[in-house]
């Protein structure tokens, strides 16, 4: 069988097991990983509960798990204060005990909020991460990282916690969305970009889903390898951490801009690497071919290369973004491919080359 | 000066300074542990407020840090996830960042709540306790707790998360109701009964609030000092630190028998002292004097010895308690005064020998 695992150092430790068809064999590693657990608490939402959640609960159950499961609507609405709350008072309402374990099955919403609920419902239980998307099998199950959003902005609050065992199946890949596949491409391409040019080349000869998927193993398995590398000499985002924010403070001005709904996280990221590439052969930091490589990875997969937006939310992004300390930024630049550089820069420095570079 | 200051060296490692007038002294004192700190964010209650905020505020304004205020009701309706929401939406909505700091002025509820928001806005920011009540200077300031309430219990959501210093004026108990003060004073006395003879010997030739404040200040000491020692040893909860819950299971029983506004916190943990200490004579581990002398030291205070309460309740406190993992349930019993002894029974044990002491 085509099995990869991963161990990561975070936290008290755990495994990534990426399989094909992993799914119907979750209940006997969670009892492996969990032994004391009895109760468990399976978190997911309206699209991936009728696809995977019979085959999940099922393989929990034949193992003997007291299996209780809260379905929460499809979508970024979904990771609320007002959910979180739900999430409390349905866990403890079940009796859940200390001992016990919250299961994660979904995308990133469905992890950040659970792993959320997970990290403070009786001051902390442990939890299991089943990714189902790809930015969330690249990304958001590996790291520690949870949220919630606020009126005030996206990720506002939430906590480092780290999963005791996290299981991926690529197969649950097949029945995504084209524009949620791509989305995630975009984070597979960052790891290629921050961290490794050989990485990047492979994805570059693969300009299609077919052919990435014919992959996929491989591909999840580099990206979670390097988030992991990162991770472990850097658990609570203190320092080598923000790299991963490569393409993402830009990112999330256009996000913003499209108020979260016109532009993709992932279509985001990808328009935010490129301009981020630019800015750094600004600074004369970035080698002058990499805006062009970059494009020219993202541009066969829909993913966008520019994304036009006002000028005040780059600044509303730069001012809030959570990365920043006082009144400079640090902006995550490349060298070259797969060489990354941050750089520390006041403000209004940064926000008067952006308005340079954008004609304003 | 009348100065005590301890070292505690869980989470980041932080000092905690008793002395009079410290109040006055705050800003100097924060500034010198959090040099990153801009804005801090003070939360407070409606009681607190008016008597001690004016001059916290004027002693960190003087140091030229931006403060911003939130006072919360007094009293445990406050430790909600409404008031939570609120408090990270207040923070954010001020432009809080990593480096800023949350400082609770106030009693437990105060504490518990502003800790969970600290620790949870932007993933975590630093915090200051001062803690202005008996309670909350010898218990919820030390050890890293934090929580709110949920419709199906007390503290069932909440993190661990230690401050980065913590300052207690011993004059802020001159403005505390004696029932809060005496509230306060059972959980002084569970120090004495846990660990330390010599000072349950001490407090009992101390019979009066006048003749404690006479002393507090190494009352406040040694308290913290034996919760500094436990948690110290045990920051994540899981062995040593339940013998701090000595009394509370029973505690519990009858502050939820009580809707928790028939008993405060303290009364409920004195009658759960005494009613502990005859358990454990029951099973043959207590000395037979040992519930005569806890009755004896709580008495003058007027503390109760006894509270009737139906049994349904302490059923539901053995049963939902945090400290339960799976069936059974660990009795924090003594085998003298000093000298603490944790037991794991069967829970049908520990109710059937209940039901046998008070006559069911």
């Amino acid at each position: 069988m085509d099995t990869k695992t991963l161990h990561v150092d975070a936290g008290a430790g755990y495994d990534i097991i990426i399989e094909p068809g992993i799914l119907d064999r979750a209940g006997r590693h969670i009892k492996g990983a969990l032994p004391r657990a009895k109760r468990l608490f399976v978190i997911t939402d309206s699209n991936v509960s009728p696809l995977y959640g019979p085959r999940l609960v099922a393989s929990l159950e034949i193992e003997s798990f007291e299996v209780h499961t809260h379905v929460i609507p499809a979508g970024e609405a979904s990771k609320s204060a007002a959910r979180l709350v739900d999430l409390w008072e349905w866990m403890t309402a079940h009796g859940i005990t200390r001992t016990d374990a919250v299961v994660a099955l979904g995308g990133g919403v469905v992890g950040d909020l659970a792993g959320f609920a997970a990290s403070t419902v009786l001051r902390g239980v442990d939890m299991v991460q089943i990714p189902t998307t790809l930015l969330s099998q690249v990304d958001s199950s590996v790291g520690g990282k949870t949220a919630i959003d606020l009126d005030t902005g996206k990720n506002l609050a939430g906590t480092f916690c780290q999963p005791r065992l996290v299981l991926m199946d690529p197969e649950t890949l097949n029945s995504l969305p084209e524009a949620d596949f791509m989305s995630g491409m975009a984070e597979v391409i960052k790891y290629g970009c921050i961290w490794d040019r050989d990485f990047f080349d492979f994805l570059a000869v693969r300009p299609d889903r077919h052919a990435l998927m014919a992959d996929i193993t491989h591909i999840l398995y580099t990206c979670c390898d390097i988030k992991r590398r990162v991770v472990n000499e850097d658990e609570h985002d203190t320092g080598l951490r923000m790299i991963l924010n490569f393409g993402h403070t830009l990112g999330h001005a256009y996000e913003l801009a499209g108020n979260y709904t016109a532009w993709s996280h992932g279509q985001a990221v990808a328009a935010g690497m490129v301009t981020a590439a630019r800015l750094g052969v600004e600074l004369s930091v970035t080698d002058a071919d990499v805006p062009e490589k970059i494009e020219k990875i993202l541009t066969p997969l829909g993913l966008p290369t520019r994304i036009d937006c006002g000028f005040e939310y780059i600044e509303r992004a730069v001012g809030i973004d959570k990365k920043s300390a006082g009144d400079t930024v640090t902006l995550i630049l490349l060298e070259k491919l797969g060489a990354v550089r941050p750089l520390r820069l006041p403000k209004e420095d940064v926000l008067a080359l952006l308005a340079k570079m954008t004609g304003r």
